[in-house]
């Protein structure tokens, strides 16, 4: 766990809480599968206190793995209110929240939380979202909707397009100030499962980075359209065995043609032509950026933090 | 290394030679990575003798290796000339072979052949072939050729399509009796690689079987072309968490979807409606014949080891 401030550096009032804390209204979770993020809000969504927690799959499941792990986190905070969001509300989590539908305004967010008391707080948690996607296939997520809605807010968007690249990648539509529809692409899944486990990228290739072999691979893809990346693969192998592609370029090149197929698969389903909102790591950022760039298309990022603290401020407000 | 013959069942000559192997005329070998086929010929092809023998991946490299090999294999088999394909004309291989390019004439199969002397035989091993696929990248096969060449001989055809479902599934077009081009797609190593790393499929599966989990993975895919396979494969997971696929049909489905997405990728390359040649194993072949019925396509399963045979024996037949 590693606390982004220190709580030796805060100054402690004579009754034991730091002054820093003081208008302190309630504590804001983005509490993942792997990884956790907290803050301790003032009225206005601004953050006081941030601190990381471990993810819900590391903690062993049960409500009182959850528990524990909410107490540690929040050790030293003000007894107010929580707003969580993320896997928390899963099977594994704290207290299953269920999925409210797509499409959902994004002022509604907090609609169907789940809501009971721990140790003097209430603690809310939000469900996650389903819809029938554009493949015409159910799809879910836990967590994203409440970035988005951030996102939204921040920015003052009423249209456009999210993508949350990851393990499991959210493209998200914004309509009329609406969470639309969203869609799963498994673009990290896939990569990391073929870079192992394939003869597609060699055991001594660097791992994959921005030039000239992503950008190959972006390309190679994008002028397939999202086709048949089955029979798109295996010009990782023909390359290198053939040494146009360098054994060392091999990931790099993998991870091109997946976030080209990623982003041909995606852009045609939402006729916009406004930056792409990428909310993600610095790295796939990037990646993203240069394939949409290739595309045609701008994007910006956000940072999720920042979008999941405003989305739960959102949340928080419409509930209390 | 399993004889399919036991040689003590045979009748010796005085000479030290069975009677019944001498009519022979050549040794066919149909030498791949991991497993490798033997026949011992007379002059119109028809198997005296068949063994098995250990793919070239399993040897250790180096020509010795292979030569030793090549010994064990064809002990106390005639001192007759050999006609090789396969990963054995590999650069891991006995003699590296090359590629001839395409479109290749069936008839001009045996082009290009390695020859050496080795114990006292006259060795040939095959080129591989390379050609541009239809996604205008260059793509290989090695060992493929002799066994569409060879079904083309025993169906009496110049024009079809055939398929090798496997690790890496070859699609091959024969036009006007030249093996025309070619795409190669990871469907099995695909599989493989998400069946195994991914959230897609439960530890607690059964394998991949007909049925009709795998039957609605294939129309899935077939509904959207080989668009998108990317954001279709989540759905495997949404359907289990929502339970309307059974943890135990996970394979089956995600089976279903990559083979839909493979079929559909592969029929619009290719304008005939006559069956679809699949030569693989009786599985695949059952798998890959329901894809292509739901797709509105006839199949038929072809024997992988009689047309290696025969087409060994039609190259034999030009080089000696």
């Amino acid at each position: 766990m590693a606390f982004e401030l220190s709580e030796t550096s805060l100054g402690v009032t004579e009754g034991g809480m730091p002054e820093s804390l003081q208008g302190a209204r309630f504590v804001a979770g983005d509490w993942g599968t792997t990884a956790a993020r907290f803050w301790l809000c003032d009225e206005e969504g601004n953050a006081l206190d941030a601190r990381e927690g471990a993810g819900v799959a590391t903690l062993g499941g049960g409500q009182e793995a959850c528990a524990a792990a909410f107490d540690r986190v929040t050790d030293g905070w003000p007894t107010v209110p929580a707003m969580l969001c993320g896997m928390i509300g899963g099977n594994i989590g704290w207290r299953e929240a269920g999925y409210v539908g797509a499409p959902l305004p994004v002022s509604d967010l907090g609609r169907g939380a789940v809501r009971f008391e721990h140790a003097g707080r209430t603690v809310s948690i939000l469900p996650g979202m389903r819809c029938v996607n554009p493949y015409g296939e159910r799809d879910v997520m836990r967590g994203e909707e409440t970035q988005i809605a951030g996102g939204c807010a921040i920015e003052g968007m009423r249209d456009g397009l999210f993508a949350l690249p990851g393990t499991h990648n959210k493209w998200i539509r914004v309509e009329d100030g609406r969470l639309a529809s969203f869609h799963t692409a498994i673009s990290g899944e896939l990569f990391a499962a073929l870079s192992k486990n394939s003869v597609l990228v060699a055991p001594d290739s660097a791992p994959p980075h921005p030039g000239k072999a992503f950008d190959e691979g972006v390309r190679l893809s994008l002028r397939h359209g999202a086709n048949n990346l089955l029979g798109l693969l295996f010009a990782s192998r023909v390359r290198q065995v053939e040494k146009t592609l360098a054994r060392e370029d091999g990931a790099s090149f993998l991870s091109g043609l997946i976030v080209g197929a990623d982003v041909a698969g995606a852009l045609p389903q939402f006729s916009d032509d406004a930056p792409v909102n990428l909310i993600c790591s610095d790295a796939l950022a990037a990646s993203y950026g240069r394939a949409l760039e290739l595309a045609g298309r701008a994007s910006r990022a956000l940072s999720g933090g920042d979008c999941a603290r405003r989305g739960l401020a959102l949340a928080f407000a419409r509930v209390s």
